[in-house]
């Protein structure tokens, strides 16, 4: 399978056009909301676990801190994407005032562009000439490749967020559901230990699947943060408690 | 001030090497950090105000909170460089085998990407023969312009974790400290939503700076963002407590 990362997929050019379909990028949403969200309520459950006997507590500070990391991760998502599509905009704007301004500087900054290539100087020429023909065409060659910008769009952005935050909080269930059924919290703790590694090595493997890399390193890394995350948290609960 | 932006700062071509200094990495990965710090254990903090009266509860979740969000923050921010290194350099070494064993297929992809620009058919000709010329530089295009990767730095990324680990830390013993000091948590929780507000809004509008988005408006974006996170684990801790 073709790795599927993000801002790959985003800057591809038209030649690979055939691997952008939805499913991939509504998968890769799920399982980084859902990683995130099995790791920190796991932690601080376990870590909580440490200090109080009562599963009740357990469970308002782990739905709290569900609440607040999905907002967190969804809105905060959400408002840095406005803001990435306002950036991206308003230098769209400035390209657009400088190529009707200054063009002699944005001709020669299309040069400077295609120099780095070792092109011969009268196909540099030849290029710049073509390229700064279509103002549309020129704007773009600018925001690709000078300044490193993809559009971004904004509905995608939106719901990318929303099913971050959606699949934070359904993460953030697994590792605490144990609290809910059973009455002492270090026995509950047990069972949450056995059910978010497991559900941590199921996402770190299809993550893995969905941005490149093995997905049997993924897992383990996946876990790995998780179990460190809940070791330390429960050691420092402990220490300070 | 010019945007500052970690991927535009990356993909920025040599004309913009003068902006390349390491202060603003540092600051925007504090800020980051910082931010990401503050709300999370600010919302925990007073989701929990709602419930406990005692504020040494709050304390301990507080802290494992922290433990476990900049754990997850740092050491998986760590992971996922080392993962995108990892695609960088196995990408680059499948390059590197097309051009030798498909050289024809490569330079016809080298010239697709050309096209799009609508150059004159022998002016990609020429582009494509310099190119081609050097398998460094052959390579280097289609990283770039095929895939859209650029090589990832292991010790920027591997810094750039622990700067936003540790901020993550510093940024939530602000929202926690009134904790320490207050005996009843509704008190220390008026306290905590001053200072914490306050802290946002700095924060907020440092990353707007650093970001190249308006800063006023990154500002209160960061508030809210906090201030809503707060509020909805404090209603829905009350409510199942």
């Amino acid at each position: 399978m073709k790795p599927l990362r993000q801002n790959q997929d985003e800057t591809t050019q038209g030649q690979h056009k055939e691997e952008h379909f939805m499913a991939p990028d509504l998968i890769r949403d799920i399982v980084i909301g859902m990683a995130d969200g099995l790791t920190v309520p796991f932690a601080l459950a376990a870590g909580l676990s440490g200090t109080v006997s009562n599963t009740g507590l357990v469970v308002i500070a782990g739905v709290a801190e569900i609440a607040a990391g999905s907002i967190a991760m969804g809105l905060g998502g959400y408002l840095a994407a406005r803001t990435d599509r306002e950036h991206y905009l308003s230098e769209l704007e400035r390209e657009r005032r400088e190529i009707r301004e200054l063009p002699d500087r944005e001709r020669e900054e299309v040069a400077d562009i295609l120099r780095q290539w070792s092109l011969p100087e009268e196909t540099v020429q030849s290029a710049v000439d073509a390229i700064s023909q279509d103002s549309d065409r020129w704007v773009n060659f600018m925001m690709k490749y000078e300044l490193g910008l993809e559009e971004p769009e904004p509905k995608r952005a939106r719901n990318s967020s929303l099913t971050i935050g959606l699949s934070y909080i359904a993460g953030g269930i697994i590792p605490l559901s144990p609290y809910l059924f059973v009455q002492h919290a270090n026995a509950a703790l047990v069972i949450s230990v056995i059910v978010t590694l497991i559900a941590l090595f199921v996402f770190g493997y299809v993550k893995g699947r969905f941005t490149g890399s093995r997905p049997g390193k993924s897992a383990w890394q996946t876990a790995l943060v998780g179990g460190v995350a809940a070791g330390i948290a429960f050691a420092i609960a402990k220490l300070i408690s």
